[in-house]
């Protein structure tokens, strides 16, 4: 197998693999049926060799694309801290990271499809240039799409380094009116059914509910400019949520009507 | 370029990037320039991503083969504190940090050379044979030599599982009279015209000084049934240890001219 | 409050706050209302300093002795791999981790109960006699008891160093014919009732069951020779086995009217 | 032994056992002869069980005072890469670490001295009073001052909090025109009589030298405004700049003349 190119449909991705020893986290046998990408935990926010590999596994069992999804070496903080690492800093714990999924990837013959940074890490790239070049950078040498952001400095970045992007929607945590992630903390519990609604919504509409009432436009979908339809993308659905699994069944079954609707013919 | 396959000469391998952050440890910007082959410490038992991609770096910079060199676990003990782990988190460990490694090659445009484990997990692989199959199966995936002791559990289970195996001598500490190392700390100091000496002494008898006055035949060399010259074997020599660089050069000295002289024709 | 002597009765401990960040490991909450002793990790295999504070404060709540539970420096293991540490190093890490439960049970004025080494180090310990004498003389130090397995090097040594020690009896786990403690994974499942059932008999007879049938004697807990009735005792149960909190709560009944009946003049 | 007070004299503290392991750094053994006042590194961004415990000894043997350094929980950065932390997190980490040095001070009889945070700590309280609050709060109550820099939010939230507070002078590195530190990478190198000249200045003129050529006035260190002569204060000399020793000599004849000048009736 080759790595894999940009989706050509909407697919659901989900953290995996984010146990660390005797510590699970997330029912991730439950959530790989429903997934079609998986960012694999590597070992620096979560994590561990064997882990690692049985994660991979898993993944290949489902048939589950696997990427790697390095985040900031803090297990005690889950990589939800943000570190102040120097640009060389990121560019190689992610190198490393990706290294170690590779080695795994390589070993259960499954290609690597792509690389998602992980919880501060990714925020980190969002908000300073420097550090989203130098990461992207040490991306580009794997030939694999990043994960990202559509509009802001992840999608900028990734087509000034000249890596493919894929463009990532939330649907079960909220988005403020300006557009803006709500971090799971402060955002409202949102059931199954509203995941697979906002699927459906951003999908059709390039609209989404925001935070509070009202909507906010999402025009890094690419809705409307693209023959009438959106352009394929990304749903990132959190596997440590409660009803985690609930909601990745609902949106699977939204996102197979909605790929059948406006990329049947892919 | 492709992974090399097994040594034609003599050859000399110091186990490099040893630093982890802020410590630094032994001379490695001196020693590249005298070896053949360095053995990368990968992120467990010392080293962080910065500091591995330095020192592959460097290796390339002065031409020197990298391996992988994986340890336990333990930085706060050198990875040279046994730890009683299953044959699967053996491999585990070792395959995430053979990728580690290679990541950093494939960025540098380097081959992986070879793997040789580090400190403990050397010993525990010698001692016990399951955790060597285990260990040596993950090693195989890559396709490149094995570093460990010939004729020992090493050696034999490199050709049980098929992967070419490499006999390191060890020039900077001493053996037993029964051929078994000596650890650095109950060794006596061996001197850098001594440890060229030794290798002199193993290249063309096949034996080799015993602690404690006496000699050790060292069969694993192959002198004798190799055409009459021994074969190519590699030699170790610690970066850590006092007057390592000294050692280092007079040692590459001596197999130089060894090298004219039992394989002026490869 | 001054630290507590030997117990009076016979008491239930549990290993508690061994949780790491993000990753929660057993109800606590639930098995803290049903306890008399608490054994908390200290951040080596489990635990982090917010845990840590979190778990001391749960433990006041509930009116339950803290103790400290020091393990190995191995999360990804979660301190059951055993690791050779020379005995200065076991009793520096033990001292280490006193020393952060000490400070937050200062800080919220509960004082330290005991020492109950984690896991692996319980074993070590229990294998290599002047491993645990160094851990012993390094606890000796605080002033309070260490909890252990009774008629071993646990209960010698404690005796040759000069501390308190107290005899632990599992009974969520099986036992050999020969009395030595079966590993969780090779051992049967024991529902809540036969666990408060062990805790009776052993008690009562000086007997237990024995893996296999049969039974085994326990001299440990003094029964006969303490005046027609048992030593006080205290009542190892794991957290973290399916059932936990059932067994917990069987077993305290079972131990409340065991301690009516035997100690009811205390 | 009780737990010191504020200083009475002009004193010299440095950072000491920030050895990790296999890895040793800075002169410790040169320095403690020199110094009054040692500031220990905790285990979390520098320093293991081990070292911390010779490093205590180390101090009691020179009749060195023993504070506690703590810092973030990263050792590949050092303590010197800023981590977003709750200040409940802060909190934790300080009172996590004063513990494990009191063990030890404990364990050799010595008194915990002071707290003087290390890092990017020390600037993450200066930078953020919430954090600073929650720090000094946990600090409070092992009943020692905190080293901090003096006319800076650690003078302020010391005063507010209760806690005994002594500012700092580093003469080793650079201040801006404005009276801020430089950090050592950005400071120009300062030879061992020029640290000794910008103790001298200080305390007799409170002002110092600025990077660029001109002076800044230092009114923390109270000159003037205390019947003639400036408060007691504390130099921090680093241990791991080149030529530290050299420096810590220097110093301290110039801190033993200037004491026996300023307060040689204390």
């Amino acid at each position: 197998m080759t790595a894999r190119s940009l989706p050509k449909k909407i697919e659901i991705n989900a953290d995996m693999g984010e146990a660390f020893g005797r510590w699970k986290l997330g029912p991730d046998e439950e959530i790989m049926k429903h997934i079609d990408v998986a960012n694999v935990a590597c070992g620096f926010h979560a994590s561990d060799p064997v882990t690692l590999h049985k994660t991979v596994r898993l993944a290949k069992k489902h048939n589950v694309a696997v990427g790697a999804h390095p985040g900031f070496p803090d297990l005690a903080g889950f990589g939800r801290r943000r570190m102040e690492l120097t640009e060389e800093e990121v560019a190689d714990i992610i190198t490393y990271q990706i290294g170690a999924v590779k080695a795994f990837c390589d070993l259960e013959g499954v290609p690597l499809n792509h690389v998602k940074p992980h919880g501060a890490l990714y925020f980190y790239l969002k908000n300073s240039r420097p550090h989203c070049v130098a990461a992207f950078r040490a991306i580009k040498a794997w030939g694999v799409p990043v994960y990202g952001l559509g509009g802001t400095v992840h999608e900028e970045v990734a087509k000034e380094v000249g890596i493919p992007f894929v463009p990532e929607l939330f649907v079960d945590i909220e988005y403020s009116p300006e557009g803006a992630l709500i971090p799971p903390a402060q955002s409202k519990e949102i059931s199954p059914e509203e995941s697979a609604e906002r699927a459906r919504k951003v999908a059709l509409t390039g609209t989404n509910y925001a935070q509070g009432g009202g909507e906010v436009h999402m025009p890094e979908f690419g809705h409307g400019d693209n023959g009438g339809r959106c352009r394929p993308f990304s749903i990132c659905l959190h596997s440590d949520l409660p009803g985690a699994e609930q909601s990745v069944a609902a949106t699977r079954r939204a996102v197979d009507e909605l790929n059948a609707k406006l990329f049947g013919d892919v």
